[in-house]
């Protein structure tokens, strides 16, 4: 099997479907050369206990391990609410790969809120809309130097992971269509923040695609991480195995699409 | 023809869309007992003038006139984005209904963003989830008690606008099944902005139905107003029309859909 990319950037990597995502791909039988894994505190132990590895490791400490065993991966700081972090990350992998571009940019960085109608806040919901709508589209618009340079150097038609593509990490509970049939509490900010990215996936999709850069929307499945937490029925290895493939699956066909882990497609 | 509801509140009602919901409303020949005609500033002149109107009127202005002439018209100071003053205005309009409580709550105050990719600015794309997302919720949030208490003192069984009900004003730009076939810029602020406004509706639809209360988004159509500019098709007059006779026919089936001015009904 060819390698998915050449190049791949995770935001939201030192722990939960972030960190997954690195350790599966660097272990990859045909790994990415490059493999920019990008945190917030890629230095600093953030002393928060990965429900999803359950040993109590300091989580920027995963990957700072993981890192030393493979050379394909690179900690890059990267604030998704930060522009000068997010500047200074495009700068530093842009350095790296000298003019062949990044070709796949993962959009895993998320924060979840609970509020209901009644608990509701004003500045708690426009801090979930900063780092799930705003971040990763602020993300998408430094980095498309290097997508558009990927998209042109790997020398490929049509669209495709390995050529140039922007993968959102969204959820189930941002299908609109879905929202009266899903049982949980209403979670307005992180249910209305990721209809937004959505909104934003679709957006991309339908304006970079004539640049060759695919853009879809994938919903990792309810998983056993911080967010998740333990009462969810996935493991993070099998949500991100089912990822994996359905990214290596992606063409024109699929772009502007949101897919689950399992490829189906879900409503918006 | 029974009145669309014995009290209605508008927000941003000083022009556009808003100021014509409370001239249609006022001139109706069943009008419903109580207007609150709701603005940012009821008493100041603007300075913005109204491509609807076309007559270079200060736009509060036009408001004034109007309330001089229809007794059943309040105005109310409600500026979406300040809790304080949506909460005076709640205590403004909860004293005028005694106990008899708010049937109609049209949430119509927004701002557009044409902020493309290239143009982007988080502040911006913020300041429009603030107005177009968190205002409406918030509104609906402290005004719950007074809907509630006209869910349960008309008497009437089922939903309806009669009964009691909010209404979101959404966009055709904000469907993201329809995004990659509307033509325009990719306006991304303000098409996230909807989406996220649509789920929001779809959430309270799903919340607020077992307490009687209807909730449903409308398409006013493209609007010759400020924000639709003089380019649009259609008057606010014809749309005005047209948004009311379809919350006249809403019902426990529609609640929780995306109508278009025309009733029609429009994928998210
Ligand atoms: N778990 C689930 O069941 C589930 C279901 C549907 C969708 N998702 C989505 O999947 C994605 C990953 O979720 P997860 O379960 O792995 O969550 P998680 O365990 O809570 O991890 C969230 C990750 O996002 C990072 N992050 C948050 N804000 C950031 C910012 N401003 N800049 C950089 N990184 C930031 C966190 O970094 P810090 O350590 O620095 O906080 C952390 O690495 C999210 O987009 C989430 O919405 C998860
Ligand atoms: N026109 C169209 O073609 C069109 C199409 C689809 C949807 N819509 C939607 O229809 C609604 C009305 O649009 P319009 O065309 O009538 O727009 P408009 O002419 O620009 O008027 C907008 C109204 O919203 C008010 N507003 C904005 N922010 C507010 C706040 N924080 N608090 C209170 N009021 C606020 C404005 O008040 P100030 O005078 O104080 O600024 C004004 O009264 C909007 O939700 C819009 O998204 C319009």
């Amino acid at each position: 099997m060819a390698a998915l990319a050449r190049s791949v950037l995770v935001t939201g990597s030192n722990r939960g479907i972030g960190l997954e995502l690195v350790r599966q791909l660097a272990a990859s039988p045909r790994p990415p050369q490059h493999i920019f894994a990008t945190c917030r505190d890629p230095k600093g132990p953030r002393g928060k206990v990965s429900v999803g590895t359950g040993n109590g490791m300091v989580l920027s400490q995963a990957l700072q391990e993981l890192a030393a065993q493979h050379s394909s991966i690179k900690l890059v700081q990267l604030d998704t609410v930060n522009l000068p972090s997010i500047q200074g990350a495009m700068r530093a992998v842009g350095y790296h790969l000298k003019d062949q571009g990044l070709n796949l940019l993962i959009n895993n960085a998320g924060i979840s809120s609970h509020a209901t109608l009644r608990s509701l806040d004003s500045r708690e919901m426009l801090n979930v809309f900063a780092t799930n709508v705003v971040g990763p589209l602020q993300v998408v618009k430094e980095f498309l130097p290097l997508l558009e340079q990927a998209a042109k150097s790997t020398g490929k038609e049509g669209l495709s992971c390995s050529r140039a593509a922007v993968i959102n990490i969204s959820t189930k509970l941002g299908s609109i269509g879905l929202c009266l049939r899903v049982p949980e509490a209403p979670m307005y900010p992180y249910r209305a923040s990721k209809a937004a990215q959505n909104m934003v996936t679709r957006c991309l999709a339908a304006e970079l695609q004539d640049k060759g850069i695919l853009c879809v929307a994938i919903h990792p499945g309810w998983v056993k991480t911080d967010m998740g937490t333990e009462e969810a029925p996935l493991t993070v290895e099998h949500s991100v195995r089912g990822i994996l493939t359905v990214l290596a699956s992606l063409s024109q066909d699929t772009s502007g699409a949101f897919l689950d882990w399992e490829g189906n497609s879900l409503p918006w």
